[in-house]
């Protein structure tokens, strides 16, 4: 009934901190880690790891930075079967911020890329492999990418040694038949590379996406706890563990964490599916546009003029 | 790009009134109609046809009777292009309840029934074909229907003139792969039917449902406005709008009517996805005694409590 393949990534942090400069407590990090371990999810994805140059701590949290001495105060030494991952953006880190693994809280680096960004992603991820990480590229946007374009860098992907690469969908802008193809496309093009999927909530799609992903051999699931993330948000691990039959996965302890703190953090963050995303994701843009309209009480509830705003179709 | 045959279904009053024992102003279910009628819907259901002897109208609203006067008082004459439909439930209506199609403000009767009705559903749906409406068959709950009765239902329906039947996945259980087999075997066994889908959100699948089912031949589609219907709700009809490529369907009227209306109701009726919901829902499970605990404020937001409620894996 399971196929023994499939890793479930938490991300919660990671792309949860979009909405809130990563300022998370100590105890709810905490309380996310100890779900993580309890309910046997496979990675915790932390933060990012960032050049000091690129953020002020003034602004940003410490997640935006995950330095092993915050890593180890919230959650120890984390002897455990959880790994913990970082994501890394090109152009907001240099190598040397990057410890050599067996020095490092982290077990995995993230290397987050836009299409241009490709050569030098691949770069990055095979040096974090020469320090000792397991490593994934997060080849974002893939939805705007023109075929040639994208072939000729899932062929590049498939010449590297990088070992995991992510089917994104950062609009959140596909359906199934388009997660079907691409999920085909990547297999066939990088022969022997497991592919992971990363979806985002803007047409409620999320999760049926992440299951055809699963259905067409994608074995690296990332999911937040009740979906957080920027805009609509990603795939809620909450249906993701009652949906995957391995019983190493539990559902209850990310229950506890969701009644426990996330209900109330729903009172001052604001994501998830809302009309503003659906209209970006339908439209196949970046959503940019709707957190803004999303960010001031004045246009917050007004879906047609934001759909006007947005959308060239004046007679919709 | 899109299907000619595809017919969009707005349920939001019949659904919706689920929620709220059909207590909706008129200027709401006017609001409603003058949005389906811009959008393109095909046809609004409006409420229930139901014997007086079944409700009492201290209880429940005029659209749980849908007789021709009210109907008349909020949306006119209606000489328009909108089918008005309404729903009968077999054991809640006498057949003298329904007058010839000729003399109704009615166009279509949708006949819902349980394995166990189908019999009685065939023939009330004949006798209101006898009657000049447009009929269908709405076949609830089939995902605790066994194999060997699912297939005899079928080729009951399959034997009667009701022209349309539909999957309806009643306890938002089921994902992608179990549509797609009910699908074809829907219209394996029932050669020359037409296949509407009414899918539930317990897991956030209703919209990929309701595309899983377009993709395999499904042409009548039921959807509400921002999803409303009993408990986690339906396809939310603004997403669907978003998606299909019929010229004649617009979204902005839909969008106006969930600004002006709906974001306030949302305040009052509380629909859609929910924690509880889930959990019936990943269980195959009634949504009943998730509705239960979503009514009381002590148990509402008690998701572990809940879990162990209703599921027998202690473990979990």
């Amino acid at each position: 009934m399971y196929r023994e393949e499939i890793k479930v990534l938490d991300c919660t942090i990671r792309d949860g901190g979009l909405m809130n400069k990563w300022q998370f407590s100590d105890e709810y990090v905490k309380a996310v880690y100890d779900a993580c371990l309890a309910s046997g999810v496979d990675y915790m994805e932390i933060g990012y790891k960032s050049s000091e140059k690129s953020f002020s701590r003034d602004e940003v949290g410490v997640w935006k930075f995950c330095d092993d001495k915050d890593i180890r105060r919230v959650i120890g030494d984390n002897d455990t079967d959880l790994k913990l991952a970082a994501m890394a953006d090109i152009g907001r880190i240099e190598p040397e911020d990057i410890a050599q693994a067996e020095d490092s809280m982290l077990d995995m680096i993230r290397v987050a890329a836009y299409v241009h960004q490709i050569d030098k992603a691949i770069w990055l991820a095979e040096h974090c492999m020469d320090k000792g990480y397991e490593v994934t590229i997060n080849f974002m946007a893939v939805s705007t990418v023109m075929e040639r374009d994208l072939d000729e860098a899932l062929q590049d992907l498939a010449k590297s040694r990088v070992p995991i690469i992510y089917l994104v969908d950062s609009f959140g802008s596909m359906y199934c038949e388009q997660i079907e193809l691409l999920a085909k496309k990547y297999q066939k093009l990088m022969p022997g590379k497991i592919i992971g999927v990363h979806m985002h909530n803007n047409m409620q799609l999320a999760f049926s996406n992440t299951v055809t992903g699963i259905i067409h051999n994608c074995n690296y699931l990332d999911a937040t706890f009740m979906g957080i993330g920027r805009g609509a948000g990603n795939c809620p691990i909450e249906i993701l563990m009652s949906f995957l039959k391995n019983p190493k996965y539990k559902l209850k302890p990310i229950l506890q964490v969701i009644q426990d703190y996330m209900l109330d953090m729903q009172k001052n963050i604001d994501w998830g599916y809302h009309i503003p995303y659906l209209i970006t994701g339908s439209l196949n843009q970046h959503p940019r546009s709707a957190l803004k309209c999303m960010d001031d009480p004045e246009t917050k509830n007004d879906f047609v003029g934001f759909f006007k705003q947005v959308s060239d179709k004046g007679d919709l």
